[in-house]
């Protein structure tokens, strides 16, 4: 299995992206992105679990059952969420609007927002930018797509992987975004996979579904799901190779995909609002997979532990101290284990006797560090990956209005 | 029913308290108390469920089985947390040490810490300063005790309500300490309450188990449940009044311990790590107690909407996304409203018509607030407090070592 890792976002044949100011929100910035897809194109999707879901969300999921996408429509500014029943009409005039426009059907168009939560689309300003969106459209958009969708964002977000399968060359590359509200019950707010593969529908699904496990549903900032989290895995099929359902070249492709999906994931984190420390949180020694995430996710949004990474304090108590409280039936808190990176720092229920103070201040000083929690009563893991709390998470979520 | 709220601790007959500067992790500083109990005393208490619970904790629930209470042995400083066996050996030194000054059995003495997780117990120096507390034990050491158990308090925390049982006067006193790792799980780090009425242990106990809930179990400032919680409810009977098990009499007193109790735990978010705010989260309408509490509870630690409470934002998108991701089955969005004090801010799934951003602003200008969340599917009530999230939280949390 060989897959190349690019650093630019490669073309992907099938896909054009076009991006626009539209005035959403903010003069001069690129708010609107328009996704062209060739026809023919699969599509797979997961999107929040928040009750609350935004109106694009439940207009996007009825037109996936509908039709297959031509047409993806994303604009940031405005998340169009708690918007009520306005909010749907504007979601579904936007889609009406752009399919006029390109001579599709609405079904054909799949809307995506974000931005603050609780204003009415400015639908007059959205529609009026899609012309410009359209005559921008060009296979090579991805690195401006990846701009365009960026809120609080400090960089953008872009992965891409080739491979080959059958003996023809295949892309995958994927654009996120996201730095706060971040705690993907599914997918992160926005991410959009896509590759020139043919790919049976539900293969497909199936493939997204196990990518996002690994990687989106795999990440937190601060706990909060958004209401408008949405992942698309796209597949035009135009390299003229497919994926099939088992098998080598099945694994090699999963791989790229999930890789991809990693990648933007990670990038998430290490964009996290106010972010200074990229945190592996891993859980081995569980009974099985729901008990290692529960004690990841406890100590992820422990805000205690999150302000001592931000300090460089190797305060394990407050780590040791989340593992108790993180609601495990019967733990033997002498099997339990802790790590930071190699360092090993709690056994047998209290400090490890070789511990010493200056090993702990030697790692804290790293800008990546992983937590390693053993539990010492069963063979699964989890591995989430998570930011510290500082100065500045507060500051931009004190100015910024979701 | 007549009580009077106080503002000074009062004494309460059978209970003298010693306070001393024991150089536990600080020199100059107030760490060793002290309290003595009178023969006949009755004792109640509830501990942290926090899995890891303190090697004071595990000693002081032993003792309590095995004895009534003579002497309550607090130190601030050091938790004994994290400190496995040694820990276990070194409260319990404590213990004998104290017992031998004083005559006593070491099962008379219950040990408590708060301060630092995974250091040992500096227990020479505690045992040094045993002859001075004692030597210092008074009826009115209320209010120094309650400075003596102090952390990263702010200010010391006591309440006093005086009532009439049978003709004669009663007393119910308590003190607390708490500023951080809050969410208990049963009572604060520390509250210790007293009565000099006589009270029956088992009723006692129930009498605790329903106070704590309504107050220091409705608390949370950071979602960090500590390793050393404790509460305590002393019955020393000196009053020469007994409290019956039903009636207007055993209401009188149960409601004034109740309200002790939620003075206290008030006092503790009103001193919560870096509060600027104090907020009342107030959930109807639900199913249950249970899935009020939950939503409650996503409110109170969601780090979002802590920090647009620093803010002064009313940013109720963001406590809309948090009631719809609290994992509720079946919500329905169209009967859901929020509430900011009198201002009606949802309704029917969106902002509602007559709801003007002036009027949040308003509110959020309050130094104290009520989120009050309809769920529009029962009966059900739960009310919690918690603070908001500003830069003095993240301030001292990067600074103070627990």
């Amino acid at each position: 299995m060989r897959i190349e890792d690019l650093m630019e976002p490669l073309i992907v044949a099938g896909v054009r992206l076009g991006v626009v100011c539209a005035g959403i929100r903010y003069p001069n910035r690129r708010d609107l992105v328009v996704v062209e897809l060739a026809a023919g194109t699969q599509a797979a999707a997961v999107f929040t679990r928040n009750a609350f879901c935004a109106a694009p969300v439940t207009v996007a999921r009825a037109h996936l059952a509908a039709a297959n996408p031509r047409y993806l429509l994303i604009n940031t500014g405005n998340a169009n969420a708690g918007t009520g029943r306005q909010g749907l009409i504007d979601a579904e005039a936007s889609c009406r609007a752009l399919a006029e426009q390109t001579d599709r059907q609405p079904e054909e168009v799949l809307p995506f927002s974000t931005g603050v939560i609780g204003e009415p689309l400015p639908l007059s300003r959205l529609v009026a930018g899609l012309p410009s969106a359209l005559a921008a459209l060009r296979p090579d958009g991805w690195a401006d797509a990846a701009a365009g969708i960026m809120t609080t964002d400090t960089r953008s977000k872009s992965a891409s992987r080739r491979l080959t399968l059958a003996g023809r060359e295949v892309t995958v590359t994927g654009i996120a975004k996201g730095a706060g509200m971040i705690r993907p019950d599914m997918a992160t707010m926005l991410a959009f996979v896509a590759t020139d593969a043919a790919v049976d529908p539900v293969l497909l699904q199936q493939i997204l579904v196990e990518a996002v496990a690994g990687s989106f549903n795999a990440i937190t900032v601060d706990g909060d799901t958004s209401t408008n989290d949405a992942c698309l895995l796209l597949a035009t099929g135009q390299s003229g190779a497919s994926v099939p359902p088992v098998g080598d070249d099945h694994s090699c492709f999963t791989t790229a995909v999930g890789e991809v999906c990693v990648e933007l994931a990670q990038a998430i984190i290490r964009d996290g609002e106010g972010a200074t420390k990229f945190i592996t949180v891993l859980v081995e020694g569980g009974q099985d997979v729901a008990e290692c995430r529960q004690v990841a996710y406890t100590i992820a949004h422990s805000p205690l532990i999150k302000t001592a990474f931000f300090a460089c304090d190797p305060n394990w108590g407050r780590i040791l101290a989340a593992v108790g409280r993180s609601g495990l039936d019967d733990l033997d808190l002498e099997r339990v284990t802790i790590h930071l990176d190699e360092i090993g720092i709690v056994r047998n229920g209290g400090r490890a006797p070789d511990y010493t103070e200056e090993q702990g201040q030697s790692v804290m000083a790293r800008p990546e560090i992983t937590i390693r929690v053993g539990l010492g009563r069963g063979e699964a893991v989890a591995r989430i990956w998570t930011t510290d709390l500082s100065f500045d998470y507060v500051r931009i979520n004190a100015e910024y209005r979701t």
